[in-house]
């Protein structure tokens, strides 16, 4: 642990993955006290509970307090719109960036038009987004590695790739019989700006789908895949939880198999990631298991006819699905275990 | 059941307790379907679940609809500075009145501060301070009988005043040493507006106490018990929960007493009260017992000492807190059954 | 509402339907105060609330005791085995059954197998199988109204069959495809008994999956929509609600179809139905729309290419689940309106 | 961090302190993966979450398996009556023991007769009473750093004690006045044996009283703040989330005081803590604030009058209230930092 540590900064420090990502960077044992910035003027209240912890409060942005800072990697857990308008900016300062919006996850102009970036970004960004890295570190570590735009993936989409990934890799799925993942999150996905929909009252005691055919990490998804948009049905839901998603995973597999065979798969493909724990069947994941930690918890149940599968994947969506794969793309990008600052 | 039906106006028929009450009204054996109404320029729009019911939307508010509607009893699930200025004009057109906010039911100045009312309404709405009625049924009916402006309690207060009228009437509690409330409310009680504070993450999992030494419903307690000031300590707290309210009240007797003696006061003060449980000493009520219906529940306990005494007082904030509690006064208005449309 | 009211018993009334049942039937306008009944010895402890109101206890169950009451309707509450051996001495003593439980509602053995129901009483009870009508109004109210023996459906299998059942009649089903039903559930669809499973701890802030590929309802859902077991697959989840189901259900349809034919075929279908609700296109229902009442609300999108679907219904387990269409089904019984005593 | 690490066993190691103290103890710095037991003759069945990685098994406790591992401190998460009769056993075989119940806590007779212990243990536990230590770091550090036998506090005590013991030492309270506290607390605090009152809906959309007047940790309370027995009313209520305490405190100061004389009383008191963060008034701490820490956060509230005053004090009660607590009394028992291996 010796040698000078990385300087970070991290802009939208106000935002539920914004705080998780503060609170992560400052208990680093290779990072020092982040730089928290929000956009607007002023400095955000302190929360009186770091009052007595002489906690920096979160600064108002601008590149000149980035500077002074000394920073070398800048976490942005801002809306795409902004990420958008950033990254180029910080790429020229000769900034590293981790960006946790959706803004250059995509590679496919069809997918991309659901953030409906302006035509006028265009140019500035064309560049960038062939350069930036999808920051998944099961499947990119490699790229993620020496990158230097990283766009941290969806919550939803790293619990559906994750848990897909190994099988669709070994050609296992029947892609064009079709897949469908009935995924379930925390209300924290949703973001912290109060709204009908988030108020206390709408979620508790209640469960609703939304975003049915037209959720924004289908892209991320289909992307990562190599899937067809109409192989893939993806139904999110709002849980009556703070945290945590769960997704459901149905598919047919090409041929018949053991769940032996299966779980060896996914064994395999995951063998040397400490972040995805593979379930022995029969067990299936649940929430509570990867709340607070950076795990995904994959589990799988293949019916007597060896063809029909329900795969479940778990995760935290603000550690795994937000600022903890931040964190684990951090430790690539500098060299370190992918362990470390995370639980 | 014979005979015309009453005809009703609800204005803020888009709130928690403006959606109870329109519930209410709609099963009311002696009302006809409601009027439902909201301040604003275009009609609500209507929840899809009553699309195929046939259901009356909800309109925008105007004197000709209320009129035109035939309108006997009006409803207010507004503001109180909406209130505050509409009855009068309500009362000029010989409507009566239920209010269900805080514009009509505190008599000195002192306590009214802490709404605001302006002082260019004085003159307008003096008249009628003196003459609306608190529309406790248990302690009031007689009033309430044949008032034309029912002011409708808080919920806290409901919940507060219920426990302690019996005692305190019958001189039994010792208020120089103080009597604390401290309470817990569900988070409609907070309204539909959406706020960080109601937001579905900053309350679940979570308990917070607010408005310490100064809620607005202390004025009610205080005038309703002739208590003075600092006789009363109530602390509102946030409960993880979308409806309901318990409160743990904190009284020493003035000599000392048994069990037998308390719950006698008790079941005696409120006999033939349909509305009010008495528990049996050791039992105490809990929130879920009274939650749907109109019952305000209400157990103790007291120490060996026969001095240090414990009451425990739960209801429902949208019905005896407020639309139940409504309906009740507009039962005793019309000379019903108290129990009529109510469970 | 002239003439005698009905004599009714409920067996079980100590269990989250047998309450729900007891509390609806005490405020049915056709039927006289329940005979509240439980297995056991000793009668039940009164919940304090009741005490003051003068409610029956519930008392040990015994033929005497259902006899001298003079009961006519008998509801079952009680676990399939209990419901097996009770019902032919039902049938014997001239009694009308409604039983919520799984004992009577499957004709195929193949799916009965999962109830272990015993080779020596299926002499006794074969004949009682082939005469039990599947509880089912909107299905089967013909068949409901002369029954003598109802086997109230499971709260799951309603929700999946109601929102099938339409599609799957007109044939517009590709039922080859597969048919997917992810469904969650409150946890008083667990029932009653304290488990690790059930514990507040194990069950908020959580969701699971379970019994996946082999879930009870299962049989109920393959019998009433004529299809093969490999035909559907059906995902039980629990939720950290105490009541309420929501079912995502996916299907591929024989052919494209619009917006519009898919659901003038559910409105045609539940024309009349007073306890469905079909939501027009593009809302959809959630849980909390129909808690507390006795609909099952029902919504649907249909992908771009009119092909693939998805279902979203809701209802609330004890009532439309439960106690709710056991009411219903009395009323169909009786010659009542269906929607008599429900809300 | 050189030199050898600790040795360290849990017994009770799946209960919710105990599976809270593996966690934590497997995380420490500065001690071995401990030696994990549970009472019973079998291994617990492994979480699946586990299996992949290759966490130890919790095993059946003996202590032969104690002296094989090497054990130097041993934790006991185990009812009182076991603690009570392994501790002697422990002493003899030179171990240092943290135990997590009641069984060590109380001087006084008077307050010890609530936990039934029985007279035949006297004799061998009348020496070790004398000799534990009460394991509030805050108050006793000096005492915990030399101890043999950590008696570590009950959650709501830590709560409450930590809340008053500032003002009591400080002979600011009018404690003849009666000091209330109304506390209220996550149900992981009642244990993870499934009973009806833990049963998910017993708990969900609920709260309740208990205990009124009679909760085990009035003893502690009493002792620790040197309290006459009715000179404290102490109200613990059940809360609808998994974890966390809330505790409304109410006492009468002596003479009048400002704001700014109270908060320099507490902030004095922990100068130096890391483990109670005082609010800056008019700040008051919530429940969320606390979670997932080992903090204990503590604001008030004072009167006009600078006479009444209201102070809440929030924590985990997995953490500060019990596993968080006994790591930081082994850290005081080891020469360590009270920060090591906590957050």
């Amino acid at each position: 642990m010796t040698g000078t540590k990385l300087k970070t900064a991290v802009l939208g420090a106000t935002g539920y993955s914004g705080l998780e990502l503060a609170r992560l960077l400052r208990r680093h044992p290779r990072v020092e006290a982040p730089l928290l910035m929000r956009r607007g003027e002023a400095a955000a209240e302190v929360d009186p509970a770091y009052a007595s912890d002489g906690h920096t409060p979160i600064m108002p942005f601008s590149w000149s307090r980035v500077e002074d800072h000394g920073t070398q990697l800048l976490f942005l857990a801002t809306p795409h719109s902004i990420s958008r308008s950033l990254v180029p900016e910080a790429m020229k300062r000769g900034l590293r960036v981790v960006d946790l919006s959706g803004a250059w996850r995509l590679k496919q102009q069809e997918h991309r038009v659901v953030y409906g970036f302006k035509d006028e970004d265009s140019t500035a960004a064309a560049h960038l987004d062939a350069q930036a890295v999808y920051g998944l570190p099961e499947l990119h570590a490699k790229c993620i590695a020496p990158a230097r735009l990283v766009a941290n993936p969806g919550c939803y989409a790293t619990s559906v790739i994750l848990a897909l990934a190994p099988l669709v890799s070994a050609d296992l799925v029947d892609r064009e019989r079709g897949i469908i993942s009935d995924s379930k999150s925390g209300v924290s996905g949703a973001g912290k700006e109060p709204t009908a929909r988030t108020h206390f009252v709408s979620v508790a005691d209640n469960l609703s789908a939304y975003s049915v055919f037209g959720h924004r990490h289908m892209g991320e998804i289909l992307e990562q895949l190599s899937l067809a948009r109409n192989q893939l049905i993806f139904t999110p839901h709002l849980l009556p939880i703070p945290r945590g998603i769960l997704s459901t995973i149905y598919v047919y597999l090409k041929k018949t198999s053991t769940s032996g065979e299966v779980e060896s798969c996914f064994r395999e493909s995951y063998r040397g990631k400490p972040w995805v724990r593979v379930y022995a069947t029969p067990h299936l994941p649940q929430i509570s298991g990867s709340l607070y930690t950076n795990y995904c918890d994959i589990g799988f149940s293949l019916a007597d006819d060896g063809w029909r599968m329900v795969i479940v994947s778990c995760l935290d969506n603000l550690l795994k699905g937000a600022a903890g794969q931040a964190v684990q793309n951090m430790n690539l990008m500098y060299g370190w275990s992918e362990e470390e600052g995370l639980v």
